[in-house]
């Protein structure tokens, strides 16, 4: 296929991830604009490249016409989260849009179920409809919900991945394994600190409200 | 009302305001993507401030809880085109999408019945359903479709009125009456050059078929 | 040359581009924040695409050596304002910084000098200094000030321009050049009105003052 | 001072921020575009709040006329990296523009020399000068350099010591100083597979040029 065909293949890809960031920054204004805790510490989005997808479907034995049905991170939405708690919030807030302005296939858990490589996040596949100049459509859409520790790992793996074209040698593997390690204990010590917090919390109100 | 609370009512005229946007650039994006004329020429958009709120609900006796059923122009977006003849091709744009993700309470034509200050717009009030970090709200929202010598002359009328609190002198009224005469005249002229071009395609089209 | 050498040679440009457009808002930002009224309606930059500044080269003979220090426009900034005399006020201020953070070369007054097409715009081309991650450099960029009737007419022969590949036929161009005279007279009539308003509130200030 | 002066203090303030963010943004994408290596991830800015300027000159018995002098961080940069020994290269970045666009005032490593507290980054003090539409004026910016796990701990560090008014009680202070902890040891497994990736290239090439 053409560049100028995949322009236009692309083009309603990148309204949906416009429009999506723009609804899940709202979310996080909103509950600022009010005071109340944003479980949404800040979103990404980005329209995967030509190259990637096509790269993605040889792997995966997808032929061109079955490429917008079978791969669902054309368009990818990854939303920041400061604690792991957050992350089961933000999925509650998308689960109750379900049938509204958008519809949710499915769910991975790789946070309860990490990945052998140390990954981890939560990711929901949706489908997303969209009115565009030549009418409308409705697209696949992954969203990612991590930690900042998480994405943190995450961006240096896929760094390496890329690097070392899904070969990463053992050794440094290994060295991969122990810092998701790392990231996760950080991520420990922080929920811990929250927790702490909201009981701390909890005592002052109970004590001024007697 | 206090700040707080305004603040709370206007958030999702933001969203609504920030959504619409994002939509209608899209649009003109994916019309010059794929080399085909875009009627938007570009898209700006509000949300009016609480002060001008209140002065509009004092003037035409709105209590505080019609507010938001009445005052139909808190969330406003405004449609720039090149050719007046853009400005309907827009509006059928927007009247395709009716009952999908807006819907049309009504039309008003300032263009064919040009206001007696010299406004000229085209407008099209619509319900715009929202999901808020706190539910969903449909909300009204007015869009204005202008080309930009209407709207450079709308500009200079609108800090006029301000400046004179909507008592404009007679003579300063004349003088703005015979500018927007000869914003008009810009536009017929454009509009014409825009004719003779389409005629010079058809002519040379109908040449290179034969 | 390559497509990743141009690249490379055109991120100066881009930076410059960047940094002017955020100098020449601010100065807009900064009169409304006190206040006062601002010359400067609204500022938009691009840089020039490498088949355009390629076919420029060709057109003028200019060597790809060359492309650097001869095509002046690689950056351009352009400033929209209210009112013709906006435009000198503009200039004051960009006079005002010669040997600051820029400096003039030549400036080119096209609306004293109105071009044979009808084209008007004030020029002023600038060598501009920046700091890039490979060291400083100083690059040439061209800023346009005009108001916002003459851009809309510039960017209709822009378009006119490149559709006949510079060849407007006889017909329409005259047609353009009646257009021209329809936004020239807009800017006169819209003058006037300006004139008018600075008058009556002379008349209102001597009035308090006795 | 009431708010109108403030506005009017701070909107040079406003301008370096804008120009600074816009400024290493650029040397991050002109990196990235010549396929090398960028030590900056992202750039955050802003300008401090009237109300915590006001509360920090208080803090430190700093008169309203000395605010602009004594008070280094109204306008503030942050730039994050995604590992420690990036920080030092920006650093050296900054150290090149010394004299240019910049001066260098002072700089505090808390990376050698960690807060009590755990608090993590490199901060240099500059002097930018910007011309406004006032004329010219030379203001102090605080440039922060931090790796993305120290900006995590530091982000929740500043909520903390916001909730308890700088009183954080023992047992949370404790907890605290654990997951700054955690972040360095993030950092440290994060810089030693960054080592080994460089040690695994130079063997590489080594091998390469024999």
């Amino acid at each position: 296929m053409e560049i100028l065909q995949w322009n236009k293949i692309l083009i309603p890809y990148e309204q949906a991830v416009e429009e999506l960031k723009v609804k899940f920054k709202a979310i996080r204004n909103e509950l600022r604009a009010t005071n109340e805790y944003s479980p949404i510490e800040f979103v990404t989005g980005r329209v995967k490249k030509v190259s990637s997808i096509l790269e993605k479907a040889k792997k995966y034995g997808v032929s061109t016409e079955e490429i917008e049905e079978k791969i669902e991170d054309i368009a990818g939405i990854r939303i920041m989260c400061q604690f792991i708690d957050d992350i089961y919030k933000v999925r509650e807030l998308i689960r109750q849009r379900d049938g509204k302005d958008l519809r949710i296939v499915y769910e991975k858990d790789y946070i309860q179920n990490k990945k052998e490589s140390g990954y981890q996040s939560y990711h929901i596949i949706i489908r997303y409809p969209i009115q565009t100049a030549f009418g409308e459509k409705e697209i696949l859409a992954e969203i990612q919900i991590r930690t900042l520790a998480m994405n943190f790992w995450a961006t240096i793996e896929h760094s390496l991945n890329y690097k070392y074209k899904e070969n990463i040698p053992e050794k440094i593997r290994e060295r991969l394994k122990k810092s998701a390690e790392a990231a996760q204990r950080l991520d420990m010590e922080m929920w811990e600190i929250r927790d702490e917090i909201i009981n701390a919390q909890k005592l002052f109100e109970a004590k001024s409200n007697t």
